[in-house]
């Protein structure tokens, strides 16, 4: 299938690795030229190497936190005028609700709310200008299944998915569309990660704890970085303009209610 | 009907006029004692003389902003271990998406949704331990209906919408309900704020204002106030107590979605 | 509080025993005359009198099917002009999705779909007329959470949801409000049904039956019915005039969802 | 985009004209051979010599109403271990909801919800048992809008979204997915037979009545077929296997709610 996005520029955020860097790989594929994004230059210098050496595109890295104006500065200088952005940032860790700081709650909301709508706020009236503009955040299943120890991280995270709704309903006539992914226990670092943690808190094996991850899956595994960055390149295509204010689950089918 | 809380306490935030006030005015009915709060010192002590003179019960007016924490302090020296809490506050205003800077996201964001889970976070561990709680929230039918230009407004509150869902899930074994109610268009001060503001900017009389608003509702009408303090009071009666993590539609029939 | 309905008539499918019986009981206790119904003639003769006696209004028992037409036409003859309407029947029972028969499915279509609809047909434009009405059915939360086992109840029941949803934006300009009450799991006879079912299949004790029911919901514990009457006379109240087109669950806070 | 079906096999219910012969197109276009449908033999014929002709591959054409088990019976003849499976057929004319009658229920319901399980019952064993599935409804954006003049369509469609939600949960372990798609107003001969009955009726022009019909959709213009036909062809795909039990809402981005 021809995505129709070949020559197209795309703004990737918190793209280096996991499942931002599955979405580089995606558009790289279909011939989209991309400015990536990661806080560990090491990291940034291979993920633009290995994406511009295996799909030709132009690729250029971004070193830094992406909730940063600073950063937003640097990302737009590489590219002034995106038509494909992605917004993606490092989850919020679990806290029990009733210790989160007011301090916590202040800091979260700026990095995964505010932070994110200020660069869509950026680009969101060029792509209205050019009549082009693909707009996909990854967001989260909890967004739909809030959980309190989670609350960090699902609370400012639904706040975003509000302010994109709304916003989508005002530039869609304009060829902009903004969607979210909701992913559910992709096989990335972080999944490894929190695998490590279960074994060292509860004295489990390592296949032990991927076991319990799993067990929460309906499709019964986990999901692959690589089907996440087809179904973001799928939303970012020519043919998906009339797709705009979806939540799209990717979760192994897991989610029990029917909307 | 007997809602079973004769006798119980209850902090309502922001509630010496409009919508807070008919809460207020339906829960001193059944009986629950009062710490009320505005802003204007006339108002909060209006409210306290006419609740306390009509319905036979204490009734404390605490003023002040009631997104500081020192309000909060202020409310619980008041009552320290409420049974109910009504979570309100002034809801911002209209403003064009571009335009909306970095310190009014997080202004907004502190005042909508960290300030009001802040002081559920000091209230619910005491209710839990007591084996009773109502946490009713007034946000907007906005936050299943995000629109742009009230971004500043529906962001946020989703947000808090998603925290309180979450929490719900932890806090119901202990008897502690958490609810929100969404209303659309009572016929408080802020229609008619907003009717004014709509004969002055557009030149239309004040019954046409009106009428516009009236026309967005399926129910051909505005909500009255007691209406909307009825469907608190039921949902902090005693027998709602197997009803947590709604969103009640106070909209006139208006919303499009089947859920 | 008072729900301003005394004097008012009700038809209420089903309502001899269990969840419908308890709406019977708050309904009579607010001075709402009723026509009752179930298919055995023992438990309407008697549910009748307990009414009428304890609450001293009057109340018609209709024995037979609500499903039926024939049904629908004593109902009718017995209260003409009916204020208020519970839709409610028998849930299908479980069956493997893979062995429903096209016999099946169509019987509980219209047992659970067309027969609910077509009663609404014959009462709502009498309620338009005169300008009051309350209509509320008895769903279920796999409304909401389907599960292949349930099928037969949940498919046709959530076509119900929607017909009775497009309904309600046409009717409450009316004052004639459509809602849903979604339960799960209160302690009626079908619950205890449902234990021994269990005791029987799997050769646990009573106790353990009934723990793994309680198992399942958040809160806890199994509802009441009287708590569910008591949600169902509030929607039927005259002050809930406002709120028409919900879904509200009664299930102890366990629904996963925001929304 | 390779989606990795090229050698799959489909059947595509309706899939003569509109939007099923989109999803047709975009299926043949990535190498999956077809059973197409449809009631008049010249379009059937026509759409499978088109189709084969363009894409080179095997294409069996199966002239009938899709809802009667004759048909189906045909289908999986021509196909007996289908890969992938389109539910499709004509939706209901609008009816005035006091109007229709227990037969128009019952056959809608048959034709809408029941005829399409029915099918879904026969294929879903075996491709669990082969471990590929891909299962996509063409529905409705009434399903999640319902209006009463369309409750003929909306009420059991939203039924039949209930059935495929829950029967997702249990197949999705198997490779097996079930989704639906939710058109709004595409720019297929319907919207055009629309348009010419709005000329009739209301004395408009036919450029006043489309544009009526595009003042409904926030995207300011008509759906194109092959956009459907792709978003159909992508949830088909090998790597849209962990995305299941999903109604994506192509509309322009016109739905008003957050979920």
């Amino acid at each position: 299938m021809d995505l129709g996005i070949s020559g197209r520029s795309a703004i990737l955020l918190a793209s280096s690795r996991g499942l931002g860097r599955a979405c580089a790989e995606s558009l790289a594929r279909e011939g989209v030229s991309l400015v990536i994004n990661g806080r560990n230059a090491a990291d940034v210098d291979r993920a633009a190497k290995e994406l511009s050496d295996t799909h030709g595109v132009e690729v250029v890295g971004v070193v830094g936190d992406s909730t940063t104006v600073e950063v937003h500065e640097e990302l737009l200088a590489a590219c002034p005028t995106p038509d494909i952005v992605l917004l993606n940032g490092e989850g919020p860790s679990p806290a029990l609700f009733d210790t989160i700081t007011e301090e916590q709650w202040a800091e979260t909301a700026q990095r995964t709310m505010i932070s994110p709508i200020l660069f869509v706020q950026r680009v969101v009236p060029g792509m209205c200008e050019r009549n082009f503009g693909r707009i996909v955040a990854i967001s989260s299943a909890m967004v739909k299944s809030p959980n309190a120890v989670m609350s960090l991280s699902h609370g400012p995270r639904l706040g975003l998915t509000g302010l994109l709704k709304g916003l989508s309903k005002d530039v869609v006539k304009h060829n902009v569309t903004v969607n979210q992914l909701l992913p559910e226990r992709f096989d990335t670092g972080r999944q490894q990660q929190m695998a490590e943690l279960a074994v060292a808190i509860k004295g489990i094996t390592l296949d032990e704890a991927r076991a319990e991850q799993v067990a929460t899956i309906a499709a019964g595994r986990l999901g692959r970085p690589e089907e996440f960055g087809d179904a973001f390149a799928f939303l970012c295509s020519a043919q998906a303009g009339y797709i705009s204010g979806q939540n799209l689950q990717l979760d192994g089918g897991s989610y029990e209610g029917v909307f």
